[in-house]
């Protein structure tokens, strides 16, 4: 797989290419299934169906790594908070953790809770391509963390800094529960066929520095160092958006470094690629434009010329992005040849 | 004025400090003068009441400049956006600028028919002592540009970018006309009393770094060296929020940099303080906690030893912080005397 060769550091005939939220609503075929799952967590919770638009950016756009179709949040709610999607707003958890009492609510053994993800990467594996990879998926600790405690999505954080800053016990003992769950939730999607995992810190700049290495960062690294000395073969991509002011102090046993947009490729690769295999970066607006799009890759193989690196936008494809665009995105990438 | 002594790198014989949003909601007094006023922009259309919230902070915090209580949406508004604040929602527009259709519709000379911000900044230095500093705003035109372009504030950016990324040569019609404005209204400032001014930059970071440079940056670059070459003694503060992970691109002529919390104030420094002073960086949140807030203080000053710098927050106050922590900030930061 030369998804996984570059993660490695091996030498691949080409620079591999997947798209963050590559199955979405940017796709007529993801809008079809999930009609018939009804809702966003009966799709999460079908395994068929997960599978399905799983599968369905590797048909249309050609990508090199298909990612298990599912939520973050899934950990969460098996925790025993009752979650919501809701149109427009996104998810909504019906209670909160905010202090050491509601955290006794939180019940342990999510990962064991969670058979409809390892049985959707067990299918899909069985139906993708051998040369493609599969990647499985985790929130971090303090992602998950922030939605726990706000309940829902926020700008501000208030609740988790108040949190953070007046009681942190209370908030550490939250990440290392979260963390053990983690743990455990990737090995179990590894066991189902992930050839890779990432965990996706969505929510690392709402962190200053010091606060974000002792509660964020130090627990993605927990979880990575569990992981690699058992499973030494299978990739570890970690991508904490919005930290690029820091990348110096960026350490850990994992393989490859998500790079978001707002971190330029330049730094990334001065900083981090001695050690860490970069993927990223397309600012994910430049799909609106063709002209935007392609300088967007010719920088960025300018800045990566002779360093293997996986190609990805710097965040999730949005739901009005052309289809056409991703389309050639990854037919532009995958023809430029490495001799 | 030690405020004004430090912009320009003079010595004194404190760390001048004041706090973004200083003027706000976690202090009762503004709230019964907001009541006053019926509604926000009722406060920032009656001069007398601006003036009356932007002095509580310096008499109840003792900080060593007052900013004018106003709007960085006035100048949109006076362009002939009508412009609404509903409680818990933010801003408004009723209209939106995304070809240059709409722009056609926009009214030049705005800056003309501000007279209420020049009267507060009038009433507000006559009754200011005569130590504290008095500076004057603007939002950038980027930041700007983005809320008439969404109608209101964004998490994505979505028809921003797109017309940056589809249509650039219309979100630069609409950046020049803002720039425009905003030279003659912080000039009109200046002559109705402001002693500095600062560009806020609140959505730097919703941009790429080349797009930042040629969207946001050189524009704000404009309006500095607009100002400089007429009023040299008037320091210039630039705050671009978020775009901690390329500071070392920054240039341009003024006088003073803003540093969020996202960027270690160790990497200005090192990357900035030879050619800006700079202002910040206290997470706002560390108020939640005495000591976290003395620790941040403590690294701040540590970090600074030996090159003067405004003390500030890296964002405005919030309004759930306690207003006694505030008062402690100030006290902390000016018993430190620099020998």
């Amino acid at each position: 797989m030369i998804f996984i060769d570059v993660c490695f550091k091996k030498k691949t005939p080409y620079t591999p290419i997947w798209l963050m939220r590559q199955a979405g609503r940017y796709l007529s075929e993801y809008k079809m299934t999930r009609q018939k799952a009804k809702n966003f967590l009966g799709l999460c919770k079908n395994p068929e169906l997960a599978s399905e638009v799983t599968l369905q950016p590797v048909d249309i756009l050609g990508v090199d790594a298909a990612i298990i179709f599912s939520d973050i949040l899934v950990i969460p709610m098996e925790m025993g908070m009752g979650l919501g999607f809701y149109e427009g707003e996104g998810p909504k958890f019906d209670s909160t953790m905010r202090c050491k009492e509601d955290l006794r609510k939180l019940q342990t053994g999510a990962f064991k809770r969670t058979q409809y993800v390892y049985d959707a990467l067990k299918i899909t594996r069985e139906k993708l391509d051998s040369s493609k990879a599969l990647i499985g998926f985790c929130g971090s600790p303090w992602t998950l963390a922030t939605y726990m405690i706000e309940g829902e999505g926020s700008k501000t954080y208030t609740h988790s800094k108040r949190l953070l800053y007046k009681d942190p016990s209370t908030l550490h003992t939250l990440l290392e529960q979260l963390t053990e769950e983690l743990k455990q939730y990737l090995e179990m999607q590894i066991h189902a066929g992930a050839n890779a995992v990432m965990v996706f810190d969505s929510w690392a700049a709402a962190l200053e520095k010091s606060a974000y290495f002792e509660f964020s960062w130090d627990y993605m690294k927990q979880i990575a160092t569990y992981l690699k000395a058992k499973y030494p073969h299978i990739p570890i991509i970690l991508f904490p958006k919005g930290i690029g002011a820091y990348l110096e102090s960026i350490d850990g046993e994992f393989d490859v470094f998500g790079v978001d947009w707002g971190t330029p490729m330049e730094s990334a690769k001065k900083i981090l690629a001695n050690r860490f295999v970069l993927q990223g970066n397309l600012e994910p607006a430049r799909l609106y434009q063709h002209s935007s799009m392609v300088d967007g890759v010719e920088k960025i193989f300018e800045v990566m010329q002779d360093t293997p690196f996986i190609f990805n936008l710097g965040h999730g494809m949005m739901p009005d992005l052309p289809r056409e665009s991703a389309i050639e995105l990854v037919k532009i990438v995958q023809q430029k040849r490495i001799s």
